[in-house]
């Protein structure tokens, strides 16, 4: 398994938005990108701002472009906050330092795309797309 | 009815992907925006190139900086291509002159949204965009 | 009511301004986007400086962005800074983490438009907002 | 007299909207710039689509950009396509090839400013652009 298809990427939606439901978080967004950084399957729930889509992308994106999730990037952005910074203007499909986005990958470690979710508090939004990648039988990078 | 839902975005990509499989088209990729040009739900088939996002994104949310579909932005391009060039770098969700995007209006006549195909023929895109529009109970720009 | 008429946005500005020339503040500018975040009309008094209509538009668009006003974000930039750096690249209209950029909310509290000023302190700025908010008979986010 | 105060540009915007209602031209964007090109006031009419501070302003920015009216930028862009193009990318303000951008000029015919509208063909969007400067008792460069 080398890609996330697009069922897949339904699938990871579908359960993240179920999860933020269960928990009554707050209006969500979630985006599934392919290894490349590119949008395969996007969700924003009604009453949800709108830079919904930049913010879910650039915290899944960012984490492919470092390699890491989102989350650790936030705590990179807390020791070296301009390193992190400089990065904005330069990566295609941003970098967002909060938790939320999540890699999947292949049984090899090997990253095939990744999940980023914005909308309630950034573990909240971790929550949720950990809890997508589970329902549609993913493994998120450990 | 002011805004396009999440639950009908959904039913349009649906739909549009429904009418491109029965017709036998190339893999597509539809987009859906609300009446700012921002993203509500996306989706890309397997088999898809990755700059699909933005040509969608760029049809529909072209049509609504415009105020009409980009099949008419298209023949604008025909008689203008300098002016509908020079659009590109100032317009935040891009404008992308070949059909396939189109505005969603309300009973009033006023945009709410609209809806953007891309893969396939831009002939063949704009059917999809009109037959998901049609199924969600919608109503294109006349 | 579900959007920001030109005539209401003179009106806020026009009375945004005058707050200001009450409270003998330096000049002011004011933009007053709709729920979208695409200009609907502007001013920027004599003497003010170059910029003012990227700042004004950055406090409004920025709270549309993210559904909170230009404060909050101030203070979310407070306790996350680089989130909100990274933020500016992405956003379309840009993020502006000051005071001054309030949304203008519907009778069910939704979104459909935003007015930012520019130009005094912050604080200032919000004031001769919610003013000319409410001078045009308008409802500012709570 | 060498700056467009607020209350002359305002003048301006009444009355190119003014000449636009008399006319029955679709509605109509007004653009009021600065001798460096920034922004001084705009106003869009209801109904009129979300580009249209771009375009507007891209008018009246590229006819100050280049010295000639926006009218002779089309001109040029029909006789050096690629040329106008390549501007559009690095103009602070955009460059646009259509009629309806119009530099304002002090007794000795420097520049002061511009005005540039948008909604109905470039040549009404023209008139109307001359109708609000001539309203204001400003002077057109010839």
């Amino acid at each position: 398994m080398s890609r996330i298809s697009l069922a897949q990427a339904n699938a990871i939606i579908a359960a993240a938005l179920d999860k933020g439901g269960a928990l009554g978080l707050k209006p969500l967004s979630v985006a599934v990108l392919d290894a490349g950084g590119h949008l395969i399957a996007f969700a924003r729930q009604d009453g949800a701002s709108t830079l919904r889509l930049q913010i879910a992308s650039g915290k899944a994106g960012g984490a492919l472009a470092l390699g890491i999730s989102s989350r650790k990037i936030a705590d990179m952005a807390a020791e070296r906050p301009s390193f992190v910074a400089s990065l904005g203007p330069i990566a295609p499909h941003g970098v967002i330092p909060a938790a939320g986005g999540v890699i999947v990958v292949d049984g090899e470690g090997a990253p095939i795309g990744a999940v980023g979710v914005t909308g309630d508090t950034s573990d909240n939004d971790e929550i949720c797309a950990l809890a997508g990648i589970a329902a549609a039988g993913l493994t998120a990078q450990g």
